[in-house]
């Protein structure tokens, strides 16, 4: 069956983004690139910081509340509409909620071809990278490195803690049909 | 019937993006906000400025190719798809078709409640805007300011030439049922 | 005396950054613009939000550690060293300290030729403007919109209320010799 | 003699930026990272893109006008000036011209101590890295990453085709007096 969606899975800072360009340049048809940022910059900037939208405490832990699982299961929805209406696209994810979460897109995109993909960094590794980039919430990378993988299964997985970007976007290629 | 899809259309730096979150902002519901930049900045980058995809010449003016075509009418479908699972979404667009822009959307969303919103801006203060933001191409707004709306017929619209932004969207939200 | 240092003084929201690049647009000669900006995204992250150094509280307030005032002293120094060394520069400020902070900056360019530029905007305005910006912490315009223009003393002062970002530039401009 | 100034000199995409945010994170004293990038962003838009300025070619070339070099000059007097002045910074610098760029800076940071660091990177690497991050002009990466390092001396040399940002940080820190 022909790839449709790829499920790009992994916790902040392990390099899922620059990981999702990468497959961009290498895969010859155009896929778009969607995902947890794309929703968290949708929202209304009140919904962002607040119970019913979506949080990111002092040491890095996300909260997201009813409001904004409301818009979510939308959202996936839309993802899902978008597939099946001919566009090949790369979701980039962060399930904060393990196999939950994973289900939630299972039932959406349900009748396409998915490619589940994990991506694994070391937490210290991650948290290092995290200072270096110096745009997130210190601490997002180390409580969400091991908690976005439980009880979630992958078709592929990479491991960035010693690979490049690159490498790990053409191994993911590789598995696309 | 209860408005599920709010339709902005304006040239570069009439203000659109302004007034949207300003309209997000006065609305009691969370609205996401999701547009022509959103799908532009999920294109592949080779897509950003190739014949296939969508191109910003030195002078400002826009083209679009046929793979942006392809992948704009899964977005549509997507959206469209977002507001039918129960999402309130405002979207953010640049009619460079006119007429037959509005009529992509207008079938996409056919049995939705649609407000559509005009915002325009006299073309010289746009263009002067567009050198105070200083990141985007000079020349996209004047030479959008008038096309946009050929032939596009709207709800309400609001003109930001000597409104403020907060002002267009009481007048824009005022007409949300 | 020619103008070698153009210090623009104005609360958050105010417009003064889009006014800037409609200067740098309008004078013929090159004009570097620096300001307060530069400098706290040259702080390393942990300074940006400690009691040494610049913290923005939720209510939009902004208060300065001693750790910051001396990397500030030195970063205005360096500032009227470019000036002397033959830079024309456009200064971006926040005087939170109205007099004692116009003091500083005087000091530091003795000798050079300055224009002090007042950038008005009534806090109402300036508050809406920066929910319709939606990057700033709420609150920030409202509370400097008065703040930072008490016991200063202008050359030219302009009020982007009713006036476009362009048209105070050109106002600006036209003072500078 | 006490490390006053770090000057950090890499080509495009080799990891400068992500070392030097650790630096200023492992060292105790707050340094101000200053560089070409702060320089650049304070140019008028116009001479970003213009023969008396800096220029990005489509196969990701820089040149760099006369404009440009008699703004620059001023700019390292003034980044001098600031470390007489007390401030400790970390230059983030790209020696487009070798030996020559990095006399210019010895010359200006006469007297003070300075700790002069390499960032190397494996050509094909930070090409790779380049495509990954996505938003720098593509090219630059391979055509800088020897080219700027032509005849240029240093204390410390770090490699991050194989090493981490926060790795290379802990060396160069440890470099420091």
């Amino acid at each position: 069956m022909r790839t449709q969606v790829i499920v790009v899975n992994g916790g902040s800072s392990a390099g899922k983004s620059g990981i999702i360009r990468c497959v961009q340049a290498v895969l010859p048809d155009p896929w778009l690139a969607l995902g947890t940022d794309t929703l968290v910059g949708a929202l209304p900037p009140a919904l962002r910081a607040s119970d019913g939208g979506i949080a990111f405490a002092p040491d890095g832990e996300v909260t997201v509340g009813a409001g904004f699982r409301t818009l979510e299961a939308a959202w996936i929805e839309g993802v899902a509409a978008m597939a099946r209406a001919g566009a090949r696209i790369v979701v980039d994810e962060v399930f904060l909620g393990g196999t939950r979460s994973q289900r939630r897109w299972e039932k959406a995109l349900s009748g396409l071809g998915v490619l589940w993909v994990g991506v694994r960094c070391d937490a210290a590794v991650a948290a290092d990278r995290e200072v270096a980039r110096g745009d997130r919430t210190p601490g997002m990378a180390a409580s969400q490195a091991e908690l976005v993988h439980r009880g979630v299964s992958y078709d592929v997985e990479v491991d960035t803690t010693h690979t490049e970007a690159m490498d790990c976007a053409r191994s993911i290629a590789a598995r696309v049909t």
